[in-house]
């Protein structure tokens, strides 16, 4: 829609990040005839990566990478100027908002941040090749995948250890391997954990870490740093690493986004952050606490898209 | 999963409602593997009666009613138990809620109200029998369905003029029907329609309300109760009735449930009441305040079916 030249026009809606968030938001902002353009940075997020989704309502099961094809799709068709490069920074010119990325340096009256946060990894060789053949990152959207399973479970947090009481119901055979010798997840999921061990194998293997990880077209096992049953070798069907995630600071905190304690983006119900015209939505945020899906990063792009359409109203109204 | 008589067994989760609220949270709750059973009511609530949707992320067009079928399905291979009936009543036997439809008296410990709201009709012939065929209760959903055509609004309400403002960018002309002689829209909203007025076709029609409906497959024209330019007959190609929606207030009522001026039921930001173990999901809650859409039902779906189980893992925990 732009008719002038990047460095004067002026979009109405400048989406940053594209995952589920960016897209569901981008879909919004079109259909509000929002002048819309869209920073895609790594196509499809999180999501993308996912290999199979069995729970986005209306598909029983559908490839990731698929769905995120399908979003991008629907808001390109609705003339969304989706710009496959990262930002590296973003400014202030007054009420606008200024974005560079590689190529590109594009105004726009108001942002939505959706860029994700990193899943922490374990920074071995084979992680990335065998992620979603065998290695997961979140153990409560993967768990139905491991029935009848062995799996081993990296982390010792109340994330962890969430995923492994429902993880319980699946798989066979559980370890939970912690680099300390203690937990520090919630009372009540240890105690839910103790039950849990009293009716099934689930091992605690306190300092032990993942050293290898072994394994061609799925993953097949795991090297430990302290052997179990007097082996280092551990055969595995699958492997949560639930050492948390990162979320990206430095882009929200340039412009005097409000974090919290934790990283993630505070927002008011509206997905609206403490800087006006700037929404945020997706893993980056934390509207839901731990619970971080496809669905509710959807409708929180859809709800940000709408807070900045009131946002543009109001300006146009006082105008 | 039931073993035992309806009378003795207890489901894990009750959900009350067949659209897009309760079908997401019968797919999540099944992937918890919590014993569920879904009264359907009307089959697909909203959803199913909206004709083409062109906001579900992901999917280009999709009719209504066939996403409210794959998301049935998808819950129903699942396993949920889901039961074509209306609740009429829920009454507690300790902590264990009792649910009553025509055929069934079902028990469960905990329970999800995804009952939707009516909204209110003018209550005219051929009004239920062109609704998705020109006649539309979501401006704000449907505006882009209306490019270059003549559209009338009824409604002085401030979901009325906002939809106005919004079916302003894609409407070639507008009339808009309010039964008294003012507007009750915010003054934000009605400054934004004045200014709309200045650059386009839209009429404000005040005393003014629809008296009688025509259109064979489609609609046709109204007849109004005062004439407009000289005649009562309004020819136009969409009818958007936006008189409010209606919760409904006596089921939750009936268990105690705190609901907010509007009759919606107020909830946490975990879709959780003010009574232990219920939660609500979907057009009946104000979560997103006016914003009600597929797409942040089927999220607030999600949450509760999570809340439900955290709440099932304490009760678990502590037992």
């Amino acid at each position: 829609m732009s008719e002038t030249s990047p460095s004067t026009h002026v979009y109405d809606f400048a989406i940053v990040g594209g995952g589920a968030a960016g897209f569901s938001a981008g879909l919004y902002a079109a259909r509000y005839l929002m002048d819309t353009v869209l920073f895609e940075g790594e196509f499809g997020g999180e999501t993308a990566t996912a290999s199979t989704i069995e729970n986005w309502p209306g598909s029983k099961a559908i490839d990731g990478y698929d769905l995120m094809v399908n979003m991008r799709e629907q808001v390109k068709a609705l003339d969304v100027n989706i710009i496959p490069e990262l930002i590296f920074g973003v400014e202030r010119d007054g009420d606008i908002f200024v974005l560079k990325s590689a190529t590109q340096e594009v105004r726009a009256k108001t942002m939505l941040l959706a860029i994700g946060a990193a899943r922490r990894k374990l920074g071995l060789p084979e992680e990335d090749r065998l992620r979603g053949k065998g290695i997961s990152y979140c153990t409560t959207c993967d768990s139905p995948l491991y029935k009848g399973k062995r799996v081993a479970v990296v982390g010792g947090g109340d994330a962890s250890i969430k995923g492994v009481n429902m993880l319980a119901k699946f798989a066979q055979e559980i370890f939970v391997l912690v680099r300390k010798d203690t937990l520090r997840a919630e009372p009540i999921n240890q105690d839910l954990l103790k039950k849990n061990q009293e009716r099934m194998a689930l091992h605690l293997l306190y300092e032990t870490e993942v050293k290898e990880i072994h394994g061609d077209e799925k993953l097949k096992s795991l090297t430990l740093s302290r052997p179990y049953e007097g082996s280092t070798e551990l055969a595995v069907d699958g492997l949560m690493i639930e050492i948390g995630a990162q979320p990206i600071r430095e882009l929200p905190q340039s412009i005097g986004v409000e974090l919290d304690d934790m990283g993630f983006i505070k927002t008011d119900g509206m997905m609206r952050t403490n800087v006006a015209g700037v929404t945020a939505a997706g893993d980056c945020t934390n509207l839901f606490g731990h619970f971080k899906q496809d669905i509710t990063a959807s409708c929180e792009g859809a709800v940000a898209a709408t807070a900045a359409h009131e946002f543009l109203q109001k300006l146009h109204a006082a105008a």
